[in-house]
């Protein structure tokens, strides 16, 4: 059985003390442990910040970029390794495991493309040049600089590959080394990443480091250079931000928690029309794609009260024919969640949310492993829009005239989507729940390509308001500006001219 | 005596119960007295977001722009009533108390200006649009919308109209309505600002709201849209932060807080020189002007250990003619501290200090009043980067080699100033230092009306990391960002471009 180890200090160490057993979900056989006592986390740190950091900084910006190309090639050509390791650790399907694998590639190469895109520069201006009196000589301008600690990255289980590339491509990108934590249940294929990153020397040395096992008292060792972004349960977020150190040091922290998503369709929608019908192909797919293990899969599924009973019973239709089983075996579609934990959370969610069960049930429906049902509750308690439950898991809402209403008692969320031609319902409704979400996806039958609402896109922000964590990542270039400091130099016009000579973001 | 009372609810409002008594720093006479109690903090803030928010966001940029003018005009006609107001209740020198009141004309007119460049949107594009896929249909639009909620302010006691204005000036002009809490030791002339807003009605009912006395449970009755901008005490950042409420919603927090700046001077810089009494001088500015209570204000005057000797006896030169007094008296170049507990806090700090006291002392100086006189400290102890002393104090420490690194152990900080004519030092200490501040000052004898360090442009960011609070105010348009939802559009170009129409920030 494969013992995982972290990265630190330029050294595979192991863990000691009791080991967490991994398994594989399908079958609840164990198959590698972990354990992350007696790994010096302070050294690790300083390690990050004395070593990896000036490192990295002596990088280009097109440097760093070169980097992650590296990291991106060597995934893919262990592409299948790789997958192999979702099926058996993630109790992903083939389909399931490509979809986070091919993620992480695919933001790996956009960041590296950025990286390009800047250039030669180790600077980046933020904006234009400012004159600040009447003279043009009295002058501004900002400056973007890569903080001097080190870039926490903790991850969920649910996207091992992909939470790990796009969290590290950014930090990366920006300048800032990297010590990354897995989910333990599910860190088999980031663990391999690394190595893969270790055995290759793609990375300076410290600008990477891996723990596997528990985050002890990681959090409370961060001081006010260092960044924190985390993807996980609420809780455990708030947790994190109350930690007396990072508040007093203003650690930046970015959270990335629950979120309620929603999916409205129009009250232009036909049935049987070709928007009608990717509506219900979009549900079907955020409902069961990962075991609905996604942060911005759709919980609730709100339709106009008219066509509510006509959609009910096509999601049911469609959802009877997705096979649940053994990830392993070619005709599954939806495979088992990720932990015993898992299964029993999502048990009790299904319980609390109340409403009528119209597909699908709470109860066992294989020997071994965490398998469960696609769910769809029709008529749920108000806590459909408090409680994420996480699994293939949704809620049918009918609303009568304003369903941006309804979709704001989620109290915030990661993403939304609209699905309706009438430009007016549509306008309407992007600026009622815009202020609530990170993105606002439209669906629209003739986008050719287009990945649905569940598909994070580098190019665009992820994260949201309120529930979902109030943070923010990728967007382009955009994501580069939690690591770095933004700083006003204010001076003379030659002066700042001559430090600066850097292109913009 | 003048009763403050609060602005709520379209009505002013009477406190009940023990009033805080409001008095004159120079003379120690009460002139007015506040008290919040019986004010309906929960009814104040739901009508900011159910009046004023809805009416704000009906206007365009450049509509609410033109309020922001408005209100400068009204406060320009007013000017020489806030300044004696200023004078009165801050113990500021008529110079300390214009100081305030134009810098908050100057805002608010900078802002004024950004409304009417930003047109008439009431949506911002953020960035250009992005093709997502291999077909241009395929598209994406980051857009920023004003947050639903209301934006409560708290503001120090040290720059009542300034503090009012820089805050309320990027929150409305965002589209957020305000709910501002002045420091109550100095709320008179907050106070009247708001009074001549009411009086002119020169904003919408519910787009500002006033709360005189204690902020009591503001803070713990926020939400997901609410945001908070707080200045003040790292002590209270601290507590706000930790609210648990905070925490679960995610409300965003913009903390401004201790800083300890410092001023640096290049080893190039020869005594007399033109750079050597530019530094001279705006370091006794910063530590006189408002009695060194300006968040900006120099603490740490770090010299090449070769001239130590000579700043030591320049500095006690220049601070020796700073006549200190009751700011009604025409000749008095530096006022009392603004409160008997910040006279006290401040003594505190020069014995917590240490060193060598070379100029000045923390004792007695005037029968009445809060004064104090200048002090300078000669070789402080390792407190000195980490205290925050409030007033006309500052310390003196000498370097061989790297200041930048002594810079640094201020764990973050507003500003910094570098004062030299050696590009290689300039370019190496701005790197150095850049990503512990918001803002780095680069003093130039040559730069005319160059308003010194201390000062804070609308133009330029105003935070810094770490101890400073990590948070970013003003700077342009950037401001408005927290105030505002970025939000990707995903979906089909010629669906987005309609919705969009709207220039970019």
């Amino acid at each position: 059985m494969l013992e995982l180890r972290s990265y630190v200090g330029g050294k595979w160490v192991a863990g000691q003390g009791a080991r967490q057993a991994l398994v594989n979900p399908a079958t609840e056989a164990p198959i590698a442990s972990a354990s992350s006592e007696g790994v010096d986390l302070g050294a690790a740190l300083e390690y990050a910040r004395k070593t990896g950091g000036p490192a990295l900084r002596a990088l280009s910006f097109a440097a760093r970029g070169a980097l992650l190309k590296a990291i991106a090639d060597a995934m893919q050509e262990a592409r299948d390794e790789l997958i192999e390791l979702g099926i058996s650790n993630g109790g992903n399907t083939r389909s399931d495991a490509k979809f986070d694998v091919d993620g992480a590639i695919g933001t790996l190469l956009a960041y590296a493309e950025t990286g390009t895109s800047l250039g030669t520069t180790k600077i980046l201006l933020d904006g234009e040049g400012i004159q600040l009196g009447r003279s043009p000589r009295f002058h501004g301008q900002h400056i973007l600089t890569p903080r001097r600690g080190v870039a926490v990255h903790i991850n969920a289980f649910n996207f091992p590959a992909w939470g790990f590339a796009e969290k590290a491509a950014v930090a990366l990108l920006a300048g800032m080394p990297v010590l990354s934590k897995p989910a333990t249940s599910s860190a088999m294929v980031a663990h391999r990443i690394v190595e893969l990153i270790v055995e290759g020397k793609l990375l300076p040395e410290g600008a990477l480091q891996f723990l596997a096992g528990a985050a002890r008292d990681l959090v409370e060792r961060l001081g006010a250079q260092d960044v924190l972004a985390f993807t996980g349960s609420g809780d455990t977020g708030e947790r994190i931000r109350a930690q007396p150190n990072v508040i007093r040091n203003s650690v930046r922290v970015n959270v990335e928690a629950d979120s309620l998503n929603a999916a409205v369709l129009g009250p232009d929608v036909a049935p049987r029309s070709d928007m009608y019908e990717l509506f219900l192909k979009e549900v079907v797919r955020d409902m069961t794609q990962k075991a609905g293990q996604k942060c911005t899969a759709i919980r609730r599924v709100i339709v106009p009260a008219q066509v509510a009973q006509e959609v009910k019973s096509d999601l049911a239709e469609l959802l009877a024919v997705i096979k649940v089983g053994d990830p392993a075996d070619e005709d599954t579609k939806m495979g088992p969640l990720a932990t015993a934990s898992q299964l029993a959370e999502a048990r009790g969610g299904i319980e609390q949310l109340g409403g009528k069960i119209v597909f699908g049930s709470a109860g066992k429906i294989l020997e071994k492993g965490f398998f469960i049902s696609p769910v769809l509750i029709e008529g749920p308690g108000p806590v459909v829009h408090e409680r994420e439950v996480f699994g293939p898991i949704a809620s049918l809402i009918a609303y009568s005239d304003n369903p941006g209403e309804i979709v704001a008692r989620g109290n915030g969320g990661l993403v939304c989507s609209i699905h309706s031609e009438d430009p007016a319902f549509i306008e309407h409704t992007v600026a009622e729940v815009a202020p609530w979400h990170g993105r606002i996806y439209l669906g629209h039958p003739k986008v050719e390509l287009s990945p649905g609402p569940g598909t994070v896109l580098p190019q665009l922000v992820h994260g949201g308001p309120g529930r979902a964590g109030g943070g923010e990542e990728l967007g382009g270039p955009r994501g580069l500006a939690f690591y770095l400091q933004r700083t006003a130099l204010e001076g003379a016009r030659p002066v700042i001219a001559k430090i600066t000579g850097a292109k913009q973001p």
